[in-house]
């Protein structure tokens, strides 16, 4: 009976501490008694008919199938022409949307206190168009690419997460004081999505003046949303301020409720295999996920556990400060989960 | 006799608070008998032949004859089509480097202490090419457009400062895993130029990377060099790490000698007037200029006066954390650069 209520999620372990850090996460749903069925894929990229890089079908189709993926870090292709894997498997699936909350952890101690904003980035074209030229030799040019119904698509989402979560404002940020056109295409149609929120309060923002008031005060802001390579900067940039990539979770979001959760940090190959890797990044997008499926109880309770051990101090990986193995921190948490009950 | 050994500074004193810290900036020069005769000129743009928005003829031959300008903020024309200040400067006399040290200010109190940067940006090209189109209805691109000469010049600038100022490395900052072309080439003229500075540490490092670590630990780097709009985002939020604007010089750098130092704040047109401005960041620039003209023992006098006022709290400005006019924190640098002598 329980097993209908089962949903199934791809897991893409990944490279480095990808597999260790999956597991963690795979025990600690377990402890939670999560209604997850995992299906376990390899998505790195194969050469597909015409020459062109692709997933594995098997992988595609799991996708296909559950709609939602959790994955963990892999390492950069050498193979000449290889594409990078985040950007083939957010192409594949159309996932237009890059969220990453950065929320100050309690016990973690940073330069910043009390940071809670979410950064929406649009993550199909902009910079990313990877449409480039030489013009003549030692002339380069490359395509920033802004369409109307991008950037519609990605306001709306932003202002669809803010009334969601309860959340009071969104800042576009933009340099369209620069790229009058493109720049200024985002911004006008950001203007107009704000127009069916009178709910949600709309600013707008020069990236580099939100670079300048992030570091100074981080506390003032709450939903940005922005095209693609100004989101990859202030994604880390805000991700810095509450402990680094280890602990920030990341979710990419397609259309008709397909998306893929990540941690954003790499594979770490120096610490692979080892059991000292932090699974937290992991862990925070698996809630994350949790939440995009509606299953709100075990989102809680997991992220209550996590933030919980990480606030006592007891049992912390290296990173974390602690001395602790990473299955011992994962024990921890499962521990913890279970008193939850 | 002294007035054989007097140079030539063209002052652009700017709008809102830019009259006030310009002539907070001239009195301190005085007490510090700095041997400079001010050429007081008007930039904001006109009409020229053509349609084609030009700076005013007599401002024009100032600087070339000076060729040092001292300016301070201008306000945003609202005229249509009239083009931003700062570019049509950084263009008419062709500023290719824009260079901002970053350094803690003992006494002013941040989230950071000991940072001690600077960041060299590329000011005539990249993002800021202007050159946009639309495709199709809702179609936008823009074109980066990055050069090898450009490229080029600037890591040289970037290399020959920091063996000119005893920096010991230079990290390019770039998005070439995305931008493989342009970013692509930028990069491989800094590696270029690093094999002729074998003295100085040459590292490479991701834009959103280079915000992340920055973050976390602003002491790591040192000197920055990057295509403009990277230039533009890091600066400021390097600015932010040592307390903002208001006390972050900057100067812009062309060939054979041409400069313009600038305050890069705005005009505040809130407290113009009022005696109630901060000179620091116009002084600071100042003080760049005093050494890029080779004055090392006035800018030392000045910056020296200025840092200790700062540090002993008693007489700041508002916006510092005191309660002091414009002109009594002036006066105090002035007695104190006259107690130097
Ligand atoms: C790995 C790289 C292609 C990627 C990006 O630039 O988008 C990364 O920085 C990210 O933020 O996911
Ligand atoms: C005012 C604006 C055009 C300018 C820029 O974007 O370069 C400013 O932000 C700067 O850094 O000087």
């Amino acid at each position: 009976d329980d097993y209908r209520k089962m949903q199934t999620v791809t897991l893409i372990p990944g490279d480095g501490i990808g597999p260790e850090i999956s597991a963690a996460v795979v025990k600690i749903f377990d402890a939670a008694k999560a209604p997850i069925r995992w299906e376990e894929r390899d998505v790195m990229a194969i050469k597909g008919p015409g020459g062109r890089w692709m997933i594995p079908p098997d992988a595609k189709e799991s996708m296909d199938r559950s709609k939602i993926g959790l994955k963990g870090p892999l390492k950069t292709p050498i193979a000449a022409g290889h594409p990078s894997m985040n950007l083939l498997l957010r192409k594949t699936f159309d996932l237009y949307a890059n969220v990453r909350p950065c929320v100050s952890i309690e016990g973690y101690k940073t330069p910043y206190t009390d940071v809670d904003l979410v950064t929406i980035r649009e993550n199909t074209e902009g910079e990313y168009s990877g449409i480039e030229h030489v013009i003549v030799d030692g002339v380069v040019q490359s395509i920033k690419l802004i369409t109307e119904n991008a950037s519609r698509r990605i306001a709306e989402y932003a202002f669809e997460y803010a009334r969601n979560n309860q959340r009071s404002s969104v800042t576009a940020v933009h340099k369209a004081n620069i790229m009058r056109m493109s720049d200024g295409l985002f911004l006008r149609k950001c203007r107009e999505v704000a127009e069916d929120y009178k709910d949600i309060k709309f600013t707008e923002m020069y990236l580099d003046t939100v670079c300048l008031n992030m570091v100074q005060d981080p506390t003032q802001f709450d939903i940005l949303v922005m095209p693609n390579l100004y989101g990859d900067i202030l994604s880390d940039l805000c991700a810095g301020l509450i402990g680094g990539l280890g602990v920030t979770p990341s979710g990419n979001i397609g259309a008709n409720g397909v998306a893929v959760f990540e941690s954003v940090h790499g594979t770490a190959p120096d610490i692979a295999g080892m059991d000292l890797a932090n699974p937290t990044a992991l862990l925070l997008s698996a809630v994350m996920m949790l939440r995009h499926m509606g299953l709100h109880e075990h989102a809680s309770k997991i992220q209550t556990a996590c933030f919980d051990t990480i606030k006592e101090k007891k049992v912390l990986t290296k990173d974390l400060g602690g001395s602790s193995k990473c299955s011992e921190f994962t024990a921890e948490i499962c521990r913890r989960v279970q008193d939850l009950d």
